[in-house]
């Protein structure tokens, strides 16, 4: 090794002996006779003294040619810093190296981003990007990549104690039925024929609880195809497990289990477990959304019954529509919205599709009160009040409309809401469950104009539904609700699984259900069809977002932040720069060696 | 949980207790009055019995209908197995369970490849790829996946606890310099762009170091277009580290205590460190290769100098013309080979290239005796013994040619032997480095006439050179040997690394022997080199091949055997039932999706 500490290592008991490490110059200061060095590594900074009598005079006027980011080897004795000089932001902070030897190891050109948390201005995304050497040098970075190995370490020594074997499954193998668009890779040696990059190991997995394996993980990367987003790339990872023999409650306590531990690990919180458990229904209901932020109330209040007997016709007629009236009260709210702040809310509103956005404010009496306020008596207006639990200061807004406009706008509301009004601990951690979504879904939107108001699935094609509504199969798909649940932390859907169809019987309806016939779902699924008539046992699994984890624990907004090499929004600016891209004159050579 | 307890999991201690299994019928011998099943998971296999009076007479009945891998539920009565009657093979072969109800999971079709052990027959291995689900529940498949989990959880674990970062490095990239043919991916959001799959994440650790975090380690995927071979799949897996401010003595260092502990953990062998290293020039002098196998003897003896003194002129224009005669004496190899035993060494040395192959056999009195023993005089033939140590019925096997093709004979003789022989005890496991590779080799075979006779790297233009060769560059390039290593396991590289150039002016100088001018330098590697200039610390590290250390941990021959779901060799015949590739119906639908 070219040292014998690290940048951390050294402390008041190393005081008295020699020392040599190696590092970056983080920043430096001449005081005239001499130089101190701030030496950075992974592990921290030490203090690096350039002075005599210890540093000899050769060596002083070499560490003058030193500057920002160069890479050094300096050996010296570690001394206690004087009195009242201890920095104890570093852990190597009450002491110094006072250097007689060095070694210049590398220069640097002036770096474009600056490492040094010195530098506290954090530098534009491009420049980032673009010199991500640096940017990766960073204190912010540097945090978020340990924590996601911290995570990842986490994870799999928990599903390991369990008994879980990680099995590598193919990253060029066959299409996936997630739906989004497949990368496809041409194969040289079968000319003409094409691997899919996987959208998930799903059918692997189901392959691999047919095989007997009991309980799968995979740290697995996956692919999509598609647009960049703040919180997509185009490769991303899945914590991915499967269970035989089990059914949904025990991969809840298993997942359950892994938020508590790495809660503490990594965050030192406790979380009270059972985690709570949501129908699909009852967070529509409460919160408009399948993956509620429940750091906060202001959930939502159906006032339906009551809008009905006013006489403000924007409500009477949603409700003879059949249509509903529903609302969230937000503590405080009147005191924080103004009239432009209301005026702000009204677009926000109006940009999620709704035609207005109707509110009351809640006077110091607790009363309601606002331009619509005549089309209600006062007796209403207190039932309404009551049922809302609405208090002085408080803002009521509502939403008229069919029951999913309702639930996209007052859940839109609700988070906005929430963070411009600070609702809520925004180191808080809050894991809940949401489970029993529905089986089918009609489709609304499609290329295809055929499959308009079809029945699609929620999830996907190998979805249990719950024992209980096998028989709405035939009778009520709409009702029929799966074993399915996700994982939702503060507000985002941080995983998602289901147990699946082992029955080839409820197999073949859903199918039908679905619109496939034998021949297409031969097709498409084939290999996994014929897997399941060889002895499949009960099975499901659920799949998390590592990428998202890590955000959630690490406080990070933007998904680039906790990758050391994500895909850019101006991939085509910084293709020839960053590692990303094949640039074009490598795609000229790399083509004519495969024959595209 | 749909069991209390694993097939594995019933000892006498249970007795007088009751208990529900999950798993599949491995196999079940009516008798009469009743049934016994073999139940097997992936933990053990258990004997459930259905006989009166436990079992009701309706669940006898139903019994009766259970076939091979039919997946069942049962739960009954724990009891010790009659005396006698202990089958000492299984964990759970002291009981057995007395069912008392009994729940069909699932049915199975008539498997076509068994996955019972009492199947002592290997299915062939189109059947086993095409049925993979079946073929992964035989207990050797489960032993390789099971091992392979093993050692990857051990290696993590080490690498952990030694302070390395497990960091994600992109699938989606650019080209790597390792010279393979690149599998490309269009993207469709960067229209006529294309990605490459990483042959490795050489490029990336590289920045990794660079970027400060000192210590990676993943267990990365990596792929190659090309064509497949019994130990070659287009993807596989490596373990990849990289360490900053270390020489090449510190990498092996810490490999050599992972092979300590994996061996430990796995084998329950003792390795004795450090583990041996040889250099480049040694291994081909001794052995005339660059992965020895080291359970054997039989090395190469050169005789060129006796050579000339003989009078037999194959040998003396080879010595006249500079090139080399050398031996291997194998023991007791005059018994062993017949007259037609040599007769088809000889066919197998032409097939490698030489004309013919010259022998002595050594008679009872330890004299040299061969047809052409006459070109030898009794003094030469003794001063040859006595520099072989040849021994009584050994047999000495020549090859007269330049350097290279004498190492290429010679070593494949010796390995070919030593396999035919058995030289060596096929559980022993032998591990060594072989280190200092020449920097550079001429090439002799391009596709780019004007290629051959230049340099070409060895191992790839990072590499950096000895110290004390760093002037050879300049004066001697084919002196120049390298900080680069290889892992030798048994005869096979299972894994290699270099220390990297972190120096330019270092770099310039390679780049200019291999012909990379600044513009191809900046096209190819710009990105790298770019980071090379902001600081890089010297830095170096090494890959090691996981399937090949799974396949020689396990005593495993096919690489197809160590991964779930291999790539086949007659994918075309499979690609419609086999998990593997994109078929045609699937590729038609995907190229319009992506407009390929």
């Amino acid at each position: 090794m070219l040292r014998t500490h690290t940048c951390g290592d050294l402390r008041l008991t190393h005081a008295g002996t020699t020392a040599t490490l190696c590092g970056w110059v983080d920043s430096y200061r001449d005081h005239g006779g001499g130089l101190f060095i701030d030496l950075r590594d992974r592990y921290g900074i030490t203090q690096v003294v350039f002075n005599p009598p210890d540093t000899p005079p050769a060596i002083i006027e070499a560490s003058k040619d030193l500057r920002a980011e160069y890479v050094i080897q300096v050996t010296g004795n570690v001394e206690p810093r004087p009195t009242g000089m201890a920095n104890l932001k570093h852990k190597s902070g009450e002491i110094e190296l006072r250097v007689t030897e060095l070694k210049l190891l590398n220069k640097s050109k002036v770096p474009p981003v600056s490492p040094s948390e010195s530098i506290t201005e954090v530098p534009n995304e491009d420049l980032r990007l673009k010199h991500r050497y640096l940017d990766l040098r960073r204190q912010s970075m540097q945090r978020a990549l340990i924590l996601r190995d911290q995570i990842t370490k986490g994870m799999r020594d928990y599903f390991a104690d369990l008994g879980f074997i990680d099995v590598e499954t193919p990253i060029l193998g066959r299409s996936t039925p997630e739906g989004a668009r497949d990368y496809l890779v041409p194969s040289r040696v079968h000319h003409g024929k094409f691997y899919a990059l996987p959208q998930s190991p799903q059918l692997y997995k189901q392959i691999l609880m047919i095989a007997g394996y009991d309980r799968y993980v995979q740290v697995a990367r996956c692919f999509r195809d598609e647009d960049l987003r703040a919180d997509r790339q185009p490769e991303f990872t899945q914590i991915d497990l499967e269970m035989a023999f089990i059914d949904d409650d025990d991969i809840m306590t298993i997942i359950d289990g892994l938020m508590q531990k790495l809660a503490k690990e990594v965050l030192g919180l406790d979380v009270q477990l059972p985690l709570p458990r949501m129908t699909y229904d009852e967070a529509m209901r409460r919160f408009g959304h399948d993956a509620p932020d429940l750091r906060y109330g202001c959930e939502i209040t159906d006032l339906t019954d009551l809008a009905a007997k006013c006489e403000f016709g924007v409500f009477t007629s949603v409700v003879e529509a059949g249509g509903h009236v529903r609302a969230i009260c937000v503590p405080g709210g009147s005191n924080h919205y103004s009239r432009r702040g209301i005026d702000a809310l009204t677009e926000f509103a109006r940009g999620l599709g709704a035609k207005g956005l109707a509110y009351f404010r809640v006077d110091d009496a607790g009363k309601l009160d606002s331009n619509i306020g005549k089309y209600f008596t006062d007796e209403l207006k207190a039932e309404m009040a009551e049922r809302l639990g609405a208090k002085a200061n408080d803002l009521v807004l509502f939403s008229a409309d069919q029951w999913l406009p309702t639930c996209k706008l007052l859940h839109n509301l609700r988070k906005k809401i929430g963070e411009e009004m600070k609702l809520y601990d925004p180191k808080a951690m809050n894991f809940s469950w949401v489970v029993q979504f529905p089986m089918f879904e009609r489709t609304e939107d499609s290329d295809n104009p055929q499959a308009v108001g079809k029945w699609s699935a929620m999830h996907h094609p190998f979805t249990a539904p719950l024992d209980e509504h096998v028989v709405n199969l035939d009778d009520d798909p709409g009702k029929c609700r799966a074993k399915a649940y996700d994982l939702i932390i503060n507000g985002y859907e941080a995983g998602g699984g289901t147990i699946r169809i082992h029955d080839p019987e409820v197999q073949s309806k859903v199918f039908g259900l679905l619109g496939i016939d034998k021949e297409t779902a031969a097709d498409r699924f084939g290999f996994l069809l014929e897997a399941l008539a060889y002895g499949a046992p009960p099975h499901g699994g659920i799949a998390l977002g590592l990428d998202r984890v890590v955000m959630l624990f690490g406080g990070y907004d933007n998904i680039r932040d906790v990758i050391a090499f994500p895909k850019t929004q101006k991939a085509t600016d910084l293709m020839t720069e960053a590692p990303g891209l094949v640039d074009a004159k490598q795609l000229k050579e790399l083509a004519i060696k495969t024959d595209l």
